[in-house]
């Protein structure tokens, strides 16, 4: 096959980050010693993964790395080209001639478009959404209609940026009671989602085509993409049993976006070790964390590990909850506890970019909060969710116990499994494909894969049974 | 007897759990704060449960807690130690280390904080906050408990980014009937509200620190805001009774924002010459258009002049409409009508940094309009505005004639009248907050102040007789 770049690349995987980090120095290198000459259109990332035998993720990450570095112009509707040395800037290049439409070259990234929605059953192992049966409907129902009876006594206004107080006050006192994170109303802004936090606190921290933030690898890729979409350039950092690779993190690193009491995807804990060394690399470097609590309500183990933003001692964390998970997706709320000296920095980035959050249901929220319905609403799922994580312990030892390990976790709406031999990685991912529908490869969720081979099994959306029955059907696949 | 620990502890039964839970919680404390150093040996449980008279499983658990989260490290044969943990180090007061904390430095601009909010009564002058005493809040109510009852009997999922297609439906035959901007359910956008729309267009569009946005002077503070926390180079442009002043457009600009129904705060209407010279503006410059209609549905002339994006024959133009005026700001919602090459961009934008709305409201929303209650409120207000905004105008003209002189205006929720005497503008605008609280100076508007002095009165929350009478007081004020 004809080679892609003029010159010969060294992709053995280098300890230092594997393959993104050994193609994107590489082809960084070439630009800055003119190998690659400005205006070189970059193969299209099809080919040059096809011709490498790389990811195409992989390949789409390097690219992304050069964009965000300013190596490398992105064009509309063409292939992206190597840019003028000159014209590299800590800002993000400038792309538009005269007569092109104005586009800011942070949207020609790749990895940003929306996937296209999967076809799978209503009962499923999908990850990161929570069971609707159980949810008490009718109390949401009954403060609605009462919160709409008193909204229609009052004269209309603009809800107050940061959120309703009524709001802020509960989701304060919920978080102090539920996850030991210290806050008062102030420290707490209402989002639209976890998603809509990312994004806040991306663009307040982050120098666009200078901030290095390091994300999970494999890790959450919404939050990455809203880093990237502020312009970050983004570091991806091992994942192991006791989650985030500390030790791996580039000292230059400015921002640490994590996921301590549930890694997503592998469910990992971080464990304390790592949690004190995060944090003291935070205060050494000048750097802050982002901690990411998404499903962290439902816990399956002892005693939970202190948030970080409990352990931190001066204001370096920044805490993002959601009730996405606890409660329901299409409620679109979230919030950020942030630390005093960033709280007016981010009401005025919300006031510009958004403005507030629709007051109804913050409103709605808020009593449901206050009335005590969320702590019984987690109270009940709790024990429903263990069942249903047992029965998937049970099946995995039991019926898959060969093919499948699982990685230790204590919370959350999902569990991961090793594939004990990657060589049967392709064979396991079809079969699960078809017996355990939703289940999602490692793959799917990294920068920098292959990683070793793992399946992550939601079951917000899948009772006990059905969980033993598909994993009986599985093993009994894999068994032949 | 000799004291176990360096520091007093209470025992006293704490109601999150227990003397474990109180022991564990203020040993881990005594750690962290440095109280308990590294390597300090934990006296031996039988001796701590004999002094403080606790049952030595107590102790044990503590210790036990102490252990597995890595505070304390167990000795073989020996007392466990206090471990060395890097984040037990004194706090440092964060303002003096500020410096160094990762900031993006669009957020060192000074005009991006929230107003506080003004003291004003309920009934009054205030700009851009509809009347709420006509709108049919049973309705409102109805619809809601339906889509209410109707997402009980669906699963959970995550709706589309874009907005639910029913709404997107919904909202592109509302604007193609009122307002002949000529568009599929795929050209529109549901954002959180205009301010969201302006937010992501100017994401999309503006290349940080290098696109130049021409904005109206005076025009809307929050509109400046958006381009300018996304990195715009702002161009303030001067606003006439026609509107925006398009023959001052700068040859280098490459986004317009413009308010062409109802100019805000002058209320002036963009006359057709300025119109397609704005259109031809951008074909020559390859510049784009953003037309806010933010309240074009109220009019009282006769027919409107084409919007832009009913003139645009090249997709330079997206049009962003909102709720906030037509219905209610606390619904945030709004929406864009783009053109086609920047729809897929868009989408990716809202999805890498909020997702999508909440689904509740936007079904509701839906329902509303596409059973014809949208239309039948504006139909309901447009009379009730029109009384008021004559009752303005009479008292205008009867009243303050010597002093105040209107703008010409034919739509929306205020009207803004020039001070003839500008040696009198200090008086007129003492004598406004007095008379007509919540009437806002032009000035408040602007760039570039002082502007030829004018007056702006909202009529969304104040009836035609109380307009009349304060006006009349207004006047007398004036007089004698």
């Amino acid at each position: 096959m004809e080679p892609v770049f003029p010159f010969d690349l060294d992709l053995r995987r280098h300890d230092s980050g594997g393959l993104v980090h050994a193609l994107h120095s590489q082809l960084r290198a070439a630009i800055l010693d003119g190998r690659l000459a400005p205006g070189w259109p970059l193969p299209a990332t099809r080919r040059v993964a096809a011709t490498l035998g790389l990811a195409r993720n992989t390949v789409l990450a390097a690219y992304d790395l050069l964009i965000a570095e300013g190596y490398v112009l992105p064009r509309r509707r063409a292939k992206a080209v190597v840019a003028e040395l000159a014209s590299r800037r800590k800002s993000v290049p400038v792309a538009a001639k005269k007569h092109e439409l104005p586009l800011n070259p942070l949207w020609q990234r790749p990895y940003l478009s929306p996937e296209p929605p999967r076809e799978l059953p209503a009962r499923c192992f999908r990850l990161g959404i929570p069971e609707h049966y159980h949810f008490p409907h009718a109390v949401w129902r009954r403060l609605s209609a009462r919160c709409l009876r008193e909204w229609s006594r009052q004269g209309f206004s603009y809800p107050p940026t940061g959120g309703l107080p009524e709001l802020r006050e509960a989701i304060a006192s919920h978080v102090a009671f539920t996850r030991a994170v210290a806050c008062t109303a102030e420290d707490v802004l209402v989002t639209s989602g976890a998603q809509h936090a990312f994004d806040l606190l991306a663009r307040l921290l982050v120098t666009p085509g200078e901030t290095k933030v390091a994300v999970e690898d494999p890790g959450y890729p919404q939050t990455r993409a809203a880093f990237a979409a502020a312009g970050a350039r983004l570091v991806p950092v091992p994942v192991d049993d006791e989650g985030l690779c500390v030790e791996r993190l580039p000292e230059d690193v400015r921002i640490v976006a994590v996921t301590p009491s549930h890694q997503s995807p592998t469910g990992a804990v971080l464990s304390m070790r790592r949690r004190t060394a995060l944090l003291d690399f935070a205060r050494r470097q000048g750097a802050v964390l982002i901690e990411d609590d998404y499903d962290g309500e439902f816990r399956f183990g002892g005693r939970p590990l202190d948030a970080l933003q409990t352990l931190d001692r001066d204001g370096r964390v920044f805490y993002v909850g959601t009730f996405s998970k606890s409660l329901f997706p299409a409620l679109r709320k979230g919030f950020i506890v942030a630390p005093a000296w960033a709280r007016d920095k981010l009401l005025a980035l919300q006031y510009c970019t958004d403005g507030h959050a629709d007051a109804l249901s913050q409103a709605v929220l808020a009593a449901f909060i206050r009335e005590g319905h969320l702590a019984r609403h987690v109270r009940h799922m709790q024990p429903i969710y263990a069942e249903r994580r047992q029965a998937l312990l049970d099946g995995l030892r039991d019926q898959l116990g060969s093919w499948l390990e699982p990685i230790p976790s204590e919370a959350g709406l999902h569990l991961a499994a090793r594939i004990r031999d990657p060589a049967l990685a392709p064979l396991i991912l079809t079969r699960a494909r078809q017996y355990t529908p939703g289940a999602q490869s490692i793959d799917h969720y990294g920068m920098n894969p292959p990683y070793p081979p793992a399946l992550s099994f939601g079951y917000g959306q899948i009772d006990a049974g059905d969980i033993a029955e598909a994993l009986a059907r599985f093993g009994q696949a894999m068994r032949g």
